[in-house]
């Protein structure tokens, strides 16, 4: 077996570790003569396999025992619907902020459901940037803010956390950034989290919200969409994904053996640094990102030569260097290098661009 | 490694081949070098995962070109929301019939948005048979009429499938029957069903429905549990639960090597035939459900001294027959002998129940 560096923004690469351990564990886990699929959501041994995920969850990012942790299905994509419809309650309006194609279908959505005002918007500016604190025009009556703290396509992230103003709530849109380094959850009265990135397979969806702000929920909000049933439930209203669930807890087992988000962090810091580095230092490759707002995660770069696209692309794929190639939406290249992502695997990127620049592209 | 015989409601038994399958391709799907779950949903490798899955399953059940067949999220629980939300249309009501606890459930989530009819029940009579088709007082302006051909937690089952007056769509819960036998999807205008029974892991829900239907849906649904968009979108509007789709297609698979639904169809009649005569001719189990109505693919049963209820589940246990406790809401046992289940699982079954029978309720 040769496993290849897999470079996906998403579904995207996971721990080796982690495929092994479940690998193992496929047909009979732990002795019970049974697959972790094929258990009742409510026995005994899958009820001990979702509360220890959510209880390494609470250790890793240090959550304050006032939030809920939630294990939803749907992605992000539903929760553009489920934030508004939790969460607008009496209010008639909601702030959000605009950085790229993943705040923007937020945006859309929730549109749907009140007054969206769109409060800083660095569209203009072709999303190199993110809104500084200083530019975000707050509504004082908004019943939240919202935005997404690393733009997963355009490869752009905040280097800060947004303050809001007379406690109105502040709701981020993780899915890319989450457990990538540590976090301050009491800086946030919600995030989510579509779960194929840092987290686990594609499936599963996090939310981790403020107790006090379950009781917002609009009258017609589908059952299966309440965070407050689904946290009256621990996540089992219904029948939730359980193996998904589970791999997100070895997902969580592995990232702890790391040493935590704070060791994690340092790791990413350094492979973002050296490809980012990378980049700049060539004639070939370009990344237009201000460097503060330079995702950790989503590392997009284009090439001088774009007719090299193609070869570049073939080259990587047959060098075991896979899904390389940029959203349909922007084109040019992408490389995630989520936790799972090794630091060699970074390695050998840079190494393989450094070849074909000096292949294709001399001085 | 010991397999156990698992008679879980669901998430139930999966085929072991497809275990095995699965876990062989774990960490590297075909050579490409990474899990499945680690593909994009937009890889030429998983569409092809994704679209030979449903080629199957239409293969497998007849499905006419003029329905589409979806592959969602948020199990049958969902569809109780999304059914109302995309098939009320301009109609201000629907019909139900009402057979039980998930028939009811359904009821209840679509009474939140519109006026919901139940034109028949057999509440009074304990659920112990359905309503027969001269029973179903249609309404002619009736959006649609729901019903649950199986319901799991009564071990109740349609024998028959309704015929609704003046074209009025049929929509069938099918969660717990779909693919245990040769099925008409023309009688039905939609079918939907949760996968953690004869499908797949939990977390996929598949919908089948003409494609007539996909424009009648209320404008404030939120776009995930949109009909229309999923199929516009080749259920891929955002990330899939790519794994479990997968999964699917293996069962899928399997299914077919089988010999399709009609061949398991018979196994099935002989599983649940040769468990119910073991319960009739029994002193000590009993199961209250109209003949003609019994479940092929749930079979709870009651002991005639309750106090027997601890070692029965206790003694089944430690002989790898698993799962036999009947649902928190009626007690009892239950066997759940789905697709999944080998035949050879019942007649364990059987033998334990009368070696239990005569050791401990002797004659």
């Amino acid at each position: 077996m040769t496993r290849a560096y897999n470079f996906c923004a998403g579904p995207a690469a996971l721990p080796e570790e982690v495929l092994l351990q479940a690998r193992e564990e496929m047909l009979d886990w732990h002795g019970k003569g049974l697959s972790v699929m094929e258990m009742s959501h409510r026995s005994d041994e899958f009820v001990g396999i979702a509360q220890e995920a959510e209880s390494l969850l609470r250790e890793l990012l240090s959550v304050p025992q006032d939030y809920k942790v939630l294990f939803l299905q749907g992605g992000a994509n539903l929760q553009f619907s489920s934030v508004p419809l939790n969460l607008l309650g009496s209010h008639s309006s909601a702030d959000y902020i605009d950085t790229g194609i993943w705040s923007n279908k937020a945006v859309k959505e929730a549109a749907r459901y009140g007054k969206i005002d769109v409060i800083a918007s660095t569209a203009d500016q072709h999303y190199h940037r993110v809104p500084q604190q200083q530019e975000l025009k707050f509504n004082k009556d908004a019943a939240y803010v919202h935005y997404c703290s690393n733009e997963t396509i355009g490869g752009l992230e905040f280097d800060y956390v947004p303050v809001t103003e007379n406690g109105v709530p502040l709701v981020c849109d993780m899915s890319s950034t989450i457990l990538s380094r540590p976090i301050d959850v009491a800086q946030y009265d919600m995030i989510y989290a579509g779960a194929q990135k840092n987290i686990g397979p594609a499936g599963l969806c996090l939310v981790i919200i403020k107790e006090s702000l379950l009781d917002r929920e609009v009258s017609s909000i589908p059952t299966m969409m309440s965070y407050r049933v689904a946290a009256e439930n621990d996540s089992m209203y219904n029948t939730p994904p359980t193996f998904a669930w589970y791999l997100s807890g070895l997902v969580f087992q592995w990232l702890k053996r790391q040493g935590g988000v704070a060791a994690i962090g340092e790791v990413n810091a350094r492979k973002a640094s050296k490809l980012y580095a990378a980049i700049d230092e060539s004639r070939l490759y370009a990344n237009p990102i201000a460097v503060a707002n330079r995702s950790w995660m989503n590392v997009p770069f284009t090439l001088a030569d774009t007719g090299l696209e193609k070869a570049f692309l073939k080259e990587a794929d047959a060098a075991g260097l896979l899904n390389l190639k940029g959203h349909r939406s922007v084109g040019g290249m992408r490389a995630s290098i989520y936790n799972a992502v090794p630091e060699a695997a970074v390695d050998a990127l840079i190494d393989f661009m450094h070849a074909f620049e000096k292949k294709y592209y001399p001085a």
